[in-house]
């Protein structure tokens, strides 16, 4: 059976419906989202591999997802350290910062320095709704995601990849191979291109929502709120 | 070493901070509270012990705790079924109801009957703020709690008692005993007279708040939100 995956605007769509008719909450939703991420990242990096992580943050919401699984990994232990070079200034992203920031979690904005001294990195520069051209300051960034030899976990897509087609054919992220993606709700249709170890989250999406957007709710297991499946959509 | 436990007063004030210099919105914390319970609910039911559970549900913040869990626990596979006779006007029990309805999650008006087709019964019907009487229609809903032979797991307070004093001396609610609590937080003072299996949830303190409160962030293990604890403040 082919993975059943979501496009950008079927993404958008189904965000902007659990939303409204969905009667969800940002909030609750990128609460939940955040929370998934942070137990992929529990679960490919137990704390005794290294409790160091470095979460490198966009100004959109999946940077807002990056921001909520950096506290969930704090409560659990581990020392998160954000980048995030291009705060939103919505009032939710001002929060999400400030909450971290209660929990004495540093935000540095030297990228390259940052990965000296982390474990692991949580990529959540850009998700399903990037499009076109890597704008400044993040083309170094991917360019250092590509170089660096320590374990990516990419939130929703690998940053500069497009949703649809993959990786770009030349230039910044060409060959960016993260070893972890969590795609959220359900796989974009860059999945295909990606040979890592893949994850679904987001347990808060009903059957009835799910069928209408063509795709199948996963089969979560106990109180996990992700599931790993193969990029192409069978469960392991 | 006895254990810290908040006044009502003092987990008012706590709530007021974490939502003022704190910067949680109310739909972040709600969904980590009713998150918490959910867990404790599949860690002294398992699902084959009997997978359905009636959720009952007060007019205010407990109450919405209970739907919370209600919805994670339907995402687990029980399946719940909710009265919630006091339904508040306010736009995020509207919207927590709402997602309940979506997954199929039935409410009922006759807690009696429900009660004879559960295998166990969640008791989000007061919280911390309580105090005074019992007010209609909860009394009866009460004294079928006490009846019950059926394991209850009631949310931060067993309902009816007072939270600094515990059950009442006569009346409604002075035989209520249920087998498991779960504090929200911090336990509250009535702790001390309760007998069953106790719990502490919500992992989004930092220890900051908690030091300012004069608690301690319990244990948290691995990516669980809740910690069991003697009702005493032993680790279990």
């Amino acid at each position: 059976m082919a993975i059943k995956t979501l496009s950008a605007k079927a993404a958008a769509a189904l965000d902007k419906e659990l939303m409204s008719t969905g009667a969800f909450s940002i909030d609750q939703l990128m609460e939940l989202a955040g929370l998934s991420v942070s137990q992929v990242v529990y679960r490919v990096h137990p704390r005794n591999k290294g409790n160091r992580v470095l979460v490198a943050c966009g100004p959109g919401n999946n940077g807002g997802d990056g921001l909520v699984a950096a506290r969930h990994l704090r409560h659990y232990g581990y020392q998160p350290t954000i980048y995030y070079p291009k705060r939103s200034k919505s009032d939710l992203y001002q929060r999400l910062a400030k909450q971290l920031e209660d929990l004495d979690v540093p935000f540095v904005e030297d990228f390259p320095s940052a990965l000296k001294s982390t474990d692991h990195i949580v990529d959540a520069i850009f998700g399903f709704s990037f499009s076109g051209e890597v704008r400044e300051p993040f083309p170094g960034v991917i360019r250092a995601l590509e170089e660096t030899k320590l374990p990516v976990t990419s939130v929703d897509a690998p940053s500069s990849w497009n949703i649809e087609e993959g990786p770009p054919k030349s230039g910044v992220g060409s060959s960016f191979h993260p070893e972890f993606l969590i795609s959220l709700t359900a796989p974009k249709p860059l999945v295909k291109h990606f040979q890592g170890r893949h994850f679904v989250g987001g347990r808060f999406v009903s059957p009835a929502i799910a069928k209408k957007y063509d795709f199948e709710v996963p089969e979560y297991q106990g109180l996990d709120q992700f599931v790993e499946t193969s990029p192409t959509g069978q469960k392991l």
